[in-house]
């Protein structure tokens, strides 16, 4: 059944509004008719299944019939701080990330970044980083949209980072000794609801400056497995990590 | 250090030869010199640091330094089995998943594939897909480079998976069942050194009749998380997870 992320202004007790390209969507892509059903999800992370009452050219008016009860989110809330990558890696990481449980997204200047993000074409790149997440969040059958922070610095990005309760950045130096931290480790120690904010060096990594800088705010440097991964592969591994330790090792 | 991969017969004692890309890449991509040094690493999956001796038009002569002793191979061989995806997204697959340690490839043709591949383009392809191979594998610092079998059919490939111990397909319809099989319980029943077959249906997933012809010959039907993965996103969750379960859970 095809999912639609309906703004809280359009729940009004059982009648749901569905509008724009949503219900262009289910006009004109699925030529939906009245009595079919749709799943409806708002903001609050709640889904429910809508029958269409009345399709009109710009809007869809639904009711819900049921309300869903899925687990479908990451018992972990989970942030995944990108150093800003080259070409089109960050929609990648942001397609990926979503289908994958991430609850937001922070691009964040690095020192090795080699691009630097326009700030007047950054209202366009927002729109496009918003339709990503949104697409990615209905494919994958999820509750919640993640949120997409503006670009920070690596300073804003220590400050926002006071608000987590464990905060990890994979750092390829860790992966050359034998001595290094266990990703396993903190991952089994972070208990369900907390925050994990996850920080991502861009192409060359982080500086050794940024790494100190990471450590002395309580960040755990990490290994993603002893092989090298590209900077768009890294947050894929970790959020994939925490699936599966909390959602498919922990189940039977 | 720069890693190359270099052919058993350009091995001679204590002597290797670098010869073609590579060796144009170590003189005008690195502009090395004599007494320079590289990672070298022969088909059985080992590696050494070698000294440039002699850099000529066409080959680079280098003597062996230090044999390196790396844990950098999944301590499973994995292999992935794809069903055709659209566009270029078997490239991402071979990419990332060369990355995450997979052992090797086998593109086959699924009942949803909505693709054919043309068999007399096959050999261009597979030239682009062994270098995608080749240069994932020296990113990643890999010791080996995978293996990627020709396209099979669904008939060739349950006759394949007759040579591996543990055998598992991706299939939505688990997801959705709250007694769905664990990926973990089969990861943890995987023994060091055996073989897993790991297999991946295209856009549309598997067919009822594909997933009983694959259970038919033992495979188990996995969920991947709650949430529904891309096709090209499937294979990277079982890696990781695997990576993440034997040398990153248990290293401690």
């Amino acid at each position: 059944m095809q999912r639609y992320f309906v703004h809280a202004e359009d729940w009004n007790n059982n009648e749901v509004i569905v509008r724009g390209d949503d219900a262009h969507h289910i006009n004109k892509v699925m030529r939906s008719k009245n009595g079919d059903a749709i799943i409806c999800n708002n903001p609050k992370g709640q889904a429910a299944i809508c029958e269409i009452v009345s399709i009109e050219s710009d809007h869809i008016k639904t009711v819900v019939k049921e309300w869903l009860e899925e687990a479908v989110e990451l018992p972990i809330d989970v942030t995944i701080a990108q150093g800003l990558p080259k070409g089109d890696k960050f929609d990648f990481v942001l397609q990926k990330g979503t289908e994958l449980g991430a609850n937001a997204f922070i691009p964040f200047q690095a020192e090795r970044s080699i691009v630097v993000w326009d700030s007047k074409k950054m209202n366009k790149k927002m729109e496009r980083f918003t339709k990503i997440v949104k697409e990615a969040s209905e494919q994958s059958h999820r509750n919640r949209i993640p949120f997409i922070h503006p670009t920070m610095s690596i300073d804003e990005l220590l400050k926002e980072s006071e608000n987590y309760d464990v905060k990890i950045f994979a750092y390829e130096e860790e992966a050359k000794v034998s001595n290094y931290h266990s990703f396993g480790t903190v991952i089994e120690n972070v208990l369900e609801n907390q925050r994990l904010f996850v920080c991502i060096g861009p192409e060359g990594g982080f500086t050794a400056k940024e790494a100190e800088l990471l450590k002395a705010e309580d960040f755990s440097p990490v290994r993603l497995g002893p092989r090298i991964l590209r900077t768009e592969t890294a947050a894929l591994y970790v959020l994939a990590s925490i699936s599966y330790h909390y959602e498919e090792l922990r189940c039977n």
